[in-house]
């Protein structure tokens, strides 16, 4: 179960009804119409889990491995490693997902390094099929591990892309296993497609459930209209210029990886160019409690009331550590939590850190799981997909979309003195 | 060798330059009279350096360890984390660095279960020497692993605080190892410390060469003034109302550590009230390039020209990996990198990136490092002390106080019925 508290000191007022109304009816044309296509990802996908799974039973290849090496890099990376961080202490036989993004060759060579061919699943996902991070990385790989794809090898290898795409054609080719992504499911709206789907199933996570949670929130969305979401989006939507940002502070490790996709999926569909010509779109950051109390903190409660802040917390991490009840001398002052767990310290400082800061009059809410588990992963993926594109549709803009990226990809062709 | 390019798109006028005579002169007198403490370290940590190399030499204990166990948060860690993190593919034989920071069960974990006593030398980091965090991790740690500071083991354990603060006289009460940090260098500017340097050293890092670095830059800036500082901070100072955030973009995973510093640095140094009264502050963003291109770069395109980027890029990463001249059928159109290396591709990416933002009149700045090594990383740590006094002198605020901190501290222990 998730619980969504808001305390944002602000109250709709009619223009912001207005835009609710608009935006609830802008997503149920968006689903219907197909524009964009994860809000049917729950549903959908539950043939690929079937499929994969079938598929896991009667290769001998996948039984024998121990990693899977997904090769991929932004919307083809973040969302499972956000799922992969979460879940991984709950499932201590899961094979182990191994992400080859950045053409980094420091940290490819530490990467590499540790990959055993005959051990390997090797999953390269680009949506375009030429995203050059990727296929670059994908060359490295082949070579590295005398991957010869007219041979047994090509039984380790899968291709996650568009149909019709470049890579797609290359896969037709030499006869790959392969999943296709859908044309109106964006690279960062794409975890609970094949891009994800397919790596988290092999690896051994329960991704039905995942998708049973997620099914749940879009059915929750769609049916009780959700209205704790509608205020939210439209206090962003209509507050951005004021608020610029928007921190996203998660309380534990295996929530960091989160907030990166968090930011991606805000960052590249807020970020545009409305449809009066105007630059718009809130900030998103991310950070980790209670490490970046002792950081970002600061900042927050005393520079500028240009931030809201979004609280993720864990009720109960099912794992915890008693802090133990020991005395030690002239440090007694930090006694008080003594016979206390660390799960109830961590949490009681994201409660203390949210009262302050709301005292300072900063806009925030609260997101609170009971628990880590595939069904409130689920459900908190659709949270956010849903929430991006209320405030999306809020703004005028086209969310799925990311011109601005295009620019820079044409100057590097050129550097290269293509 | 460390460059720096600016292309802010903005003259000093007068009243920027008196804000830079004015600061520059200030941070001559915060030197002399001690106001903050960091100008002096490059040169006064030399004796720790020595003195940590004769313990080393003397201690059964230290030659039979291979993990350090660094046990603080925030300034405390963030430093020797980010040191480690850049220079750890150069040195196969350091020791390794394990920092238990947050106090997240499952992270402890994790941790916990890949630490040996007998193996392990434990560094207790707190300033104040009662952060509830790191000492109820102590506290964890001598009971998980049975250290009787009555005993052997506390020859393993070792302290690093304040003179005078509570853990100073828990130390001197069981004559534990320790070192102190000094009074007017606050944990965000400890790096160079005994905070870091006693860990580093231990590790098996040139920690002189990282002062020499250090002490360089200190020595160039107060000779010279490196102008190129004093413009970026003005520029900064005077803008931030429009130019909300700086986002360091660093391009190579082994700075995304680096960046997390740097968030520090700014975040808790220069959110403050100014003498006015005014809330002020940019906002330090981190990310990582190549990747967050795939994220972050569509909103810096076309969002709110509310950002300026500082770029930081590794002219050569001494490891390269050769994109092989691989042919795919029908993925020709990524064959421009052919024969080239990931080292030339990332940096081709940072330069394209940078001329893209640019185009689109984001003011922004390249820091070029010809390699990581210990001098360059002394330089740039430097360079952003000296960058973030600047800013804070030419905002008129308080750079090495952190008052908004202490009020979710408070509620903290209410929390728990104190």
């Amino acid at each position: 179960m998730i619980t969504y508290d808001l305390n944002l000191r602000w109250q709709a007022g009619d223009e912001a009804n207005e835009l609710m109304t608009e935006a609830f009816g802008n997503l149920i044309y968006e689903r219907e119409k197909g524009v964009a296509g994860y809000y049917n990802l729950p549903v959908n996908s539950k043939l690929i889990v079937t499929e994969v799974q079938a598929f896991m039973a009667s290769s001998e290849v996948v039984k024998k491995s121990d990693t899977i090496v997904v090769i991929g890099i932004g919307g083809s990376s973040l969302g499972t490693k956000a799922v992969d961080s979460m879940l991984r202490h709950k499932y201590p036989n899961a094979k182990r997902l191994l992400f080859l993004e950045n053409p980094d060759p420091v940290d490819l060579e530490r990467k590499f390094s540790t990959i055993e061919k005959e051990r390997s699943i090797f999953i390269v996902i680009s949506k375009s099929g030429t995203t050059v991070e990727t296929i670059s990385i994908f060359k490295a790989v082949l070579k590295r591990f005398d991957i010869d794809l007219q041979s047994d090898d090509k039984e380790r290898v899968i291709a996650i892309t568009d149909e019709g795409s470049a890579l797609c054609h290359f896969v037709d080719t030499h006869g790959l296993k392969a999943y296709t992504i859908g044309h109106n499911v964006g690279g960062r709206f794409s975890v609970l497609s094949s891009v994800g789907v397919v790596p988290l199933t092999i690896a051994g996570y329960d991704t039905c459930s995942l998708l049973a949670g997620s099914a749940k929130m879009v059915e929750r969305f769609f049916d009780a209209k959700e209205e704790h979401m509608l205020i939210k989006a439209a206090f962003i939507a209509t507050n951005w210029r004021e608020y610029r940002m928007n921190v996203l502070f998660a309380y534990g490790n295996l929530l960091e990886d989160f907030t990166k996709w968090y930011v991606q999926l805000w960052g590249e569909s807020l970020g545009k160019i409305d449809r009066c010509g105007n630059r718009v779109g809130p900030t998103p950051i991310g950070h980790i409690g209670s490490v970046d109390q002792h950081s970002f903190l600061q900042l927050v409660m005393q520079g500028p009331r240009d931030k809201s802040v979004t609280f993720l917390k864990v009720e109960d991490f099912e794992k915890d550590i008693k802090i133990p009840d020991i005395n030690l001398e002239h440090i007694q002052k930090c006694d008080y939590v003594n016979g206390r767990s660390f799960n109830e310290l961590l949490n009681a400082e994201c409660d203390a850190t949210m009262e302050s800061v709301s005292n300072e009059e900063v806009p925030v809410d609260m997101i609170t799981l009971d628990r880590v588990d595939e069904r409130n992963i689920g459900e908190l993926i659709l949270y956010y997909e849903l929430l991006t594109s209320l405030v999306g549709s809020m703004l005028h803009i086209d969310t799925y979309d990311q011109p601005g990226v295009e620019r820079g990809k044409k100057i590097l062709v050129e550097k290269f003195g293509r």
